[in-house]
């Protein structure tokens, strides 16, 4: 059975069409791994704009390298206009994110999750409210804690929060957070057969508050959660000077980076990495990848977007699950 | 006389070795228009370390490419350890700033600063009460509000906020405080000639708030200050989401960001340009540049400190002042 589900996104945007891309661009074995979540119509006018040759049903055809499986979701009067924001193709990335997750659940684990970019507005506007995918994969999993990861190759980013007001993450910062994000970080890591785990976590206030000059979380929140981390056998250092710290764990000082707030971790990520970057949810009962690029509906139906970071989704995806596999989880 | 004035720094750390170094590395015409101001025993050690020749005295011998323009402030019992924190390099330091600052307020904008690098603790530990240079300079010169500018080449990035703890730097956005951020920034690139001057405000919140979703203070206080300030006549952007904008700015869709707190600044600037950033001050009577690193205590007088960036800021110093006179201030 595939152990890789793809959802195709927004209708719209261009997650069509960095599926089908990638998919043409890894290997036939890779490739026969994957199932596809989405709907016939949409793969199939994908197809005449970028010119593969796939055949789809919802059982593969053994030793056929063209077909693919998909869990096809026929959305009624589905004919998208590239490029717009429309209550019928957010109904759509809605229903493909739904029908993944309930798979990957079904599935205890043996399945990994990657999901093509979908665009919240058409979702909003297809009646559903929606933060983003992790929040909404986290409320069908039912779990009470995830975490958003950015990586690319060595550099890896958790966050402690992710949309939330800046003013309220900091708040939402506890001891008791921070050791958790601190646990989750270093299973990752253990789960991606990283030797050493070695763990910065940064600061929330400049020079990570200077001895308590400049706020004092670093004193009152992060000191402690570090002393208690490091008696749980964590190799975890900080707080550390934001303004330095991601450049250190860059430069190959640490294996993760601790980010207390959305825009740390994502600033630093995405200015070096930015085609490279994949964000995964830690926590759920399940992996999953998602690429991190937004539905581009400026350049979607063009035959423009260029597949590589759906094509390190997938392989992440895939590495996951044989990591797993082969600690005999 | 001299228009470049360079504060030597905290004698136990790399700031004179810099220095020095830097001064050798420049061309002679360059270096007539500097004055040192520092002691002459901790030059003199330092000339020992690094294998320059130059001659200092309190004025310049008039076509000896040697000689070197020095306020020499004698300290007492100054024989500083390399690499330590010490009251007497304290004080040191902190009266070369304060005779810097003198000498430009004297001078009306006709001199311009050049900061090596001191250390808090050490300016502490000589009984002063001090958060920075920055905070410094603005009290000796008695102005209301100063900047802090990061630049690296055509990279800019002003703040907003500085020292403060980050709960703090965001109650401190107001909209005045907003336009007057896009006014020095306009009026900086204006001073520097950049021609467009296209500026890109940075939102607080995650994805700039995304309408509210994330926080209230995009649409309360930064989109009527843009609109402010673009009926005042500036090309400003914004608010923009973090996590972006300062990719754009650095490929070139910006000439300055405006960040709201220090770390969004210094993350994505020291990222991308960690060995040429330097630190302005706007706002100051006076142009006052500083090398953008520390003391590098663990290096001190090994004579393995770089000076390139401290050549970027005498020239960049140099830039300042020969811009105000073309324009005839």
């Amino acid at each position: 059975m595939e152990s890789i589900l793809i959802t195709i996104g927004d209708p719209a945007g261009i997650g069509p069409e960095v599926t089908l891309k990638a998919l043409a661009a890894i290997d036939a074995r890779l490739r026969a791994r994957v199932r596809l979540i989405g709907s016939l119509s949409v793969l199939a006018r994908t197809q005449a704009l970028v010119g593969t040759r796939f055949s789809f049903s919802q059982t593969r055809r053994p030793g056929d390298p063209d077909s693919l499986a998909l869990t096809d979701l026929p959305v009624a009067a589905l004919e998208p206009t590239y490029g717009k924001v429309q209550p019928v193709c957010g109904e759509a990335a809605y229903r493909y994110v739904c029908e993944g997750a309930r798979a990957c659940l079904q599935a205890q684990g043996r399945k990994a999750l990657v999901t093509a970019p979908l665009n919240k507005f058409a979702v909003h506007s297809a009646g559903y409210a929606f933060v983003g995918h992790t929040e909404l994969l986290q409320e069908l999993s039912g779990v009470e804690q995830v975490w958003m990861l950015l990586a690319a190759g060595q550099k890896r980013v958790l966050h402690l929060t992710t949309h939330l007001p800046l003013a309220e993450a900091i708040k939402a910062i506890t001891i008791a957070r921070l050791l958790e994000g601190i646990r989750a970080g270093a299973a990752y890591l253990s789960a991606c057969k990283v030797p050493r785990r070695r763990i910065a976590l940064a600061g929330v206030n400049p020079h990570a508050g200077e001895n308590g000059r400049f706020g004092d979380e670093e004193r009152r929140l992060f000191a402690p959660a570090v002393r208690l981390a490091r008696e749980e056998g964590f190799d975890v250092k900080g707080p550390l000077p934001p303004d330095s710290v991601y450049r250190e764990a860059f430069a190959g000082d640490y294996d993760l980076v601790i980010a207390p707030y959305h825009d740390q971790g994502h600033i630093a990520l995405k200015l070096v990495a930015f085609d490279e970057a994949l964000n995964i949810t830690l926590g759920l009962p399940f992996f999953r990848v998602s690429v991190d690029h937004g539905t581009a509906f400026a350049i979607a139906g063009k035959n423009l977007a260029r597949e590589d970071n759906m094509v390190a989704a997938i392989t992440c995806a895939d590495q996951a699950l044989w990591n797993q596999n082969s600690a005999g989880g």
